[in-house]
């Protein structure tokens, strides 16, 4: 018997798995992961808080999270509170259940692309239609046409990505705001890159007192550094968060992962603390690439999607070949390369030099 | 703004959340823990697992988790590899899965109720239609019904509950084969409290080689004493695996989760000595109850049905007042008590003797 025998859904068949090639070289640069791994004293406070929590692990895990959303609301600052948060395994679960308790049968999703490629994938596993929208040339999106879209679709999602994934452009809150008033439903906006945004770009958390359906979504596994820990989160109104409670699997999330992510958040300084240096090496990538006569976009992220190549495969092929790994994905032609150490991005641009 | 203002999909209009309540009292047997925590031994080599592998948290998890499965294969035995088991977190989200994988719009699943009121709720998450068929007065399953039941609706899927939660009636192998064997789709066995049934209590396991349709699940938060780690599983084909594969979120499984469950996998003789004792303190509930004049369904899990009350809403009310926390589920009249240490169910004889 092989997958074709089986009675799948039809809309998953031809499909395959979706994920980067998850392949071991000695420079990884290609899933948009953090470099620095935790220092000592904060693996010894994660260790310890196992330690801790461990006696109880016959029991279930508090279903409601409340202190940790309580921790990740002080976080998120804005005046948030714990009824205004939520958190699951990664944002893609915090996205699948947004989709389980807005989207479904008969229900659209319009997303402007291109952006992360797991948008459409959820909404599809969630049995929700999905809108395909344009980004312009520079990878930002024009207002007028985004309302154009809305008020043709009127989807009952709008997925908005900033800074967007794979093209590193963040969008600016007013932009949003025209959005979010012209949607008849949902809009999310997902800021799971927002920690590396230049400085002074505002969060869409700005708008969330005049919009109650608007909805935030963040992640500890970029800029925190926790992507090992799973841990997605979203701010939004109260009420929306009381729907999410009607679509989550119960102890969705278990004891080890809330205590993880509070260490984490306890240690935001020590982690956070990579950020500039990271948000530096991206700014030397950007420059170095266009000095190289490349074309680059702009970034807000902790990555950066360059071009245009004729056989974008053979460079990415040529960078594996000299062990540094990064992602084929964006438009045709262009490639996506995550910031790493001074000496990974140093060992990039060798292996780059040497295939151009 | 209220909930009811908000765009939710229509089907989950009026809904409320799923779950027991979570007091803190001194006695609760109301979600079938395993009442005995982790050693101390266990404690410690699994803080030590942690601090093994946090120094990497800044990563993704192996998105295949793939050493864990092989764990988990070499548990259930019955020749088993890893290519044919796969894990997430807790059974229910491994049960969401093989629900977008196989149901989804247009599609129908099959359960005998009484049974775990969960498959209901994750098959309606996945926007499957629920057709709920009957067991018998004694809470078995009457082949020849239940086949005639999957002539008439043609079930995309069929769940069946051994041991069933909540009446704890194990399914003879026998009946589940005629059921496979009529089942035009997919059949799932859900043994989440096998480990408890008798001795000599043949596992679904049994009937995989002959049927490449069947799916066996399970859980770590039984038995395993691990309720708070969330770590379901499954035995199958291995074109199962590959269409699971398609539906589940990228990187679902945290590092954590993969190694606190591994090292339970490795203290399993420590887990599973509990089974015994638990084993005992349900036949003594169970005879002790009967002794009483209730009437009792007969129990291979670490739970007891009991009743039957007129008003069972004040029987547990009054438990709860004595400080005994149960489960009020079941079919009308009927109470469910999870099986505790023998200090907890002394407890809970005590306060029943209190009210009846």
């Amino acid at each position: 018997m092989t997958l074709d025998d089986l009675p799948i859904r039809d809309d998953l068949r031809g499909r395959t798995p979706y994920g980067a090639p998850q392949i071991d070289v000695p420079v990884r640069l290609n899933t948009n992961e953090n470099p620095h791994g935790p220092s000592a004293a904060l693996v010894a406070d994660l260790a310890e808080a196992v330690r801790r929590g461990a006696g109880e692990l016959n029991r279930y895990p508090d279903r409601d999270a409340t202190a940790l959303r309580e921790d990740l609301a002080a976080y998120l600052g804005h005046g948030l509170t714990a009824e205004r948060v939520w958190a699951a395994n990664g944002s893609n679960e915090v996205l699948q259940q947004i989709l389980q308790a807005f989207g479904g049968p008969g229900r659209t999703a319009l997303g402007f692309e291109p952006s992360y490629s797991m948008h459409p994938i959820i909404a599809t596993g969630a049995s929700t239609e999905w809108i395909a929208g344009a980004r312009e040339e520079d990878f930002g999106i024009d207002p007028d046409k985004a309302v154009a879209a809305i008020e043709e679709h009127r989807p009952d999602l709008v997925f908005l990505t900033s800074p967007n994934n794979p093209t590193g452009t963040a969008l600016d809150p007013a932009v949003i705001a025209r959005i979010v008033a012209a949607a008849p439903g949902m809009v999310v906006v997902d800021e799971a890159y927002f920690e590396f945004a230049r400085t002074g770009t505002p969060s869409a958390l700005t708008l969330l007192p005049d919009h109650p359906r608007l909805i935030v979504t963040r992640t500890m596994s970029k800029a925190f550094a926790m992507a090992g820990t799973r841990l997605g989160y979203l701010a939004a109104h109260p009420a929306v968060i009381e729907a999410l409670l009607l679509v989550r699997l119960p102890y969705h999330l278990s004891t080890l992962t809330q205590a993880a992510a509070r260490v984490a958040l306890a240690h935001r300084a020590e982690l956070l603390g990579t950020v500039d240096e990271l948000r530096a090496e991206r700014d030397a990538t950007v420059e170095w690439l266009r000095a190289k006569g490349l074309t680059v976009a702009d970034s807000d992220a902790n990555f950066v999607l360059f071009g245009v190549f004729g056989d974008r495969r053979a460079v990415w092929e040529g960078l594996l070949e000299r062990g540094v790994l990064i992602r084929e994905v964006g438009p045709p032609g262009w490639l996506r390369v995550s910031i790493g150490t001074a000496e990974e991005m140093a060992a990039f641009r060798a292996a780059l030099e040497g295939i151009l």
